[in-house]
């Protein structure tokens, strides 16, 4: 760990959502300071700051330039951070708000989803040694042209994260309205339980499954730097999930006493829709030129499934995001010219239930398992993948929520 | 005229308060770049939005650092001049908006208060090359250790005549809600008449005087740098009112055909409290020591009138803004025990007019018949100031408007 003890915490929109909250994670950055550490704080914007503002411009353009669009977001954090500055000052602490450009954080020139190139963390060993609690706007940096760019939805995780692993944080806390990363979305399973402990796979994989808690980007770049996340609630102080490298991290506190589990968690995403291409000439080429559309369109294809039936014609089936459909429908009428294809079918009710964990590399038989518990009960069904940590089944979306609960407690994961 | 032909064109928080009306800055910034002109826009913040930013920051702290309530309050600039750029976009023509730092505008680092110190133009003018139409945020700059920088209200107006001298521009065009500078306001007189052609010194003298129409340090740089300014309305082409060097100007359109007005305007300021202290031992030092504690506490003193009385006891009167009536209270306190004055007296009830004209310095008699005028309507002149060019009484506040209409007929001002 750091011997400059430097703590980066991250608080979200509705954590900063009202004056009164503000004040509450002005107490809580003062308590940590007092325990010691050097304290960054990464703040979102003032609860639905961002969508009002997304409003105000859709009032004048319907496709506002990128580049204007993060001048104008970016003003969100910008007022959430200054005002949590006086907070604390209020309090009798020292603090300074900086902004993107201000905590040196350099992002390539991709406006709206722009990535973080690099952070000069001058400025914030500056402010540490005049004795500020230093607080950082998330979600925006600067390009080498001095333009304000943003990082895009979840952005200021992954500048809580980098933030970490430029000043070499003993690590990055994550504040949210839940105590943790769940074993399963607690709505759903009465007896879902936090999970203590996470290795960046298993975040990586319940993120990109449906789970809400972590951005994905976080998680990679966590992972890529080693920087040990801690997700925990702003309501209390609870432990809560801590996402690390379980092997490097042996000597942090107990939890690797912890027995690693086969499954760790169930996460669903009923946010997807299939499209079934049927009757694609089963040559060369064909796929790719298919996917070579879609990714043009900048659509994101989450699982793919192909089988070759008879005369040689093939079916592709594939499953999208449900906002990415009316651009997804663009694309297909153009395919069905080039390609000549029959049929294509799009299907909104449809789910995707997962079950995560880094245990399954060592144990075979999980994906039967997980199969025959969803067989008993007649749950169809309509697309399988798998990777060493995860295995996902699409469903009917009207059974999503009953098989996350089936799952659950097949594996055993309640309290 | 420069040759690069470049135009500054200041919109205030009116200008710009709801999304229809940034719309209509766009067709006016489009029409002016259409006409020729390389074209930078200044922005204030939209309608209310400083005064509820000012409002928020209160619900936290009752007196927030100056530096974080720069942070606060420069997102509002922030956000009007992105929503001006995207609805400029949306009509077809190029654009990019700049915060202040971006723009290159330096200041020093009085927070809240900040003066310009230089301005790197090279960012304005590698737009323009571009074709872009540069919106600028007024109000804000930054420190050269990155911090950023309010400039006080009305600030906006001096960011444009600022970038209007570094950049070299023709001129400067304000708009205001009003047609331009009136031979007094025509809410209390309704025959007064938009003024054509005013020298600094007389719109220094207006702007202190109590007319709002143009911040006085914007007057002020304008004077130092030669800058032509244009004042005008936002809601018609009608032409305003041009402040200028009239000499060095003879040959800027037909408007020195004038013949030079002895008084060419009447302003009155109701916002003005009358101290007056009784008893001052009329020994060297003494009125130095008053007012330098009145200087010490950051009160803008505006008239002073002082009297030796009987046995060389003296008597001062003298005005200041009503907004500093409590730090002014403070300071009498500790100026009773200090210089053991017997009695001081503090009158609300009072108000300045001003007649204000370049042409008064070679016309004798402007003086008397200003007093005569008023004298003879029975107005009692409590405290009087003179200067080449503007008169100045102070009367009982509640015959200040029809002191107005009186010294407006009596120099024939009106259409």
């Amino acid at each position: 760990m750091s011997e400059k003890n430097i703590l980066v915490m991250k608080f979200g929109g509705t954590s900063v959502g009202t004056t009164e909250k503000i004040m509450r994670v002005a107490q809580r950055a003062i308590k940590a300071k007092k325990e010691g550490s050097n304290v960054v704080i990464v703040v979102s914007a003032m609860g639905d700051t961002t969508d009002d503002l997304i409003g105000l411009a859709a009032k004048i353009s319907k496709n506002p330039k990128r580049r204007e669009m993060d001048m104008l977001l970016s003003t969100g954090e910008q007022v959430s951070m200054s005002l949590l500055a006086m907070a604390i000052n209020e309090k009798g602490e020292n603090a300074v708000s900086l902004t993107g450009y201000q905590a040196g954080i350099i992002t390539d020139n991709v406006f709206s989803e722009a990535k973080i190139a690099s952070i000069n963390n001058e400025r914030i060993f500056k402010e540490f040694q005049k004795q500020n609690i230093v607080i950082v706007a998330g979600f925006q940096g600067i390009t080498a042209d001095m333009d304000i760019t943003t990082l895009g939805r979840g952005g200021s995780d992954t500048t809580a994260v980098a933030l970490a692993a430029a000043l070499d944080a003993k690590y990055c806390e994550i504040f949210t309205d839940v105590d943790g990363v769940f074993t399963t979305d607690p709505n759903i399973v009465k007896n879902a339980k936090k999970i203590e402990i996470l290795s960046y796979d298993e975040m990586l994989e319940l993120a990109s499954s449906g789970a809400k808690v972590l951005h994905l980007r976080a998680v990679e770049f966590a992972k890529n730097h080693n920087v040990i996340i801690h997700v925990r609630s702003s309501f209390n102080d609870n432990e809560g999930t801590w996402v690390m490298d379980k092997e490097k991290n042996k000597v942090f506190n107990a939890k690797d006493k912890m027995e690693q589990a086969v499954v760790s968690a169930v996460s669903y995403d009923a946010n997807q829709i299939k499209i079934s291409v049927f009757g694609i000439p089963d040559t060369p080429g064909v796929a790719a030129h298919l996917f070579g559309e879609f990714a043009n369109a900048n659509i994101n294809v989450d699982m793919i499934v192909q089988n070759v039936g008879e005369n040689e014609i093939a079916a592709i089936s594939l499953t999208i995001k449900s906002e990415d459909l009316e651009i997804a429908k663009k694309v297909i009428e153009s395919l069905k010219k080039d390609l000549q294809i029959s049929n294509i079918e799009i299907d909104p009710e449809i789910a995707k239930v997962s079950i995560v964990g880094a245990g399954m590399k060592s144990h075979p038989g999980v994906a039967a398992a997980m199969f025959s518990c969803l067989g008993e009960k007649n749950i169809n069904i309509e697309m399988i993948s798998t990777s060493p940590i995860i295995i996902s089944c699409v469903i009917r979306k009207e059974r999503a929520k009953e098989a996350v609960g089936l799952l659950h407690d097949c594996f055993d994961l309640g309290e």
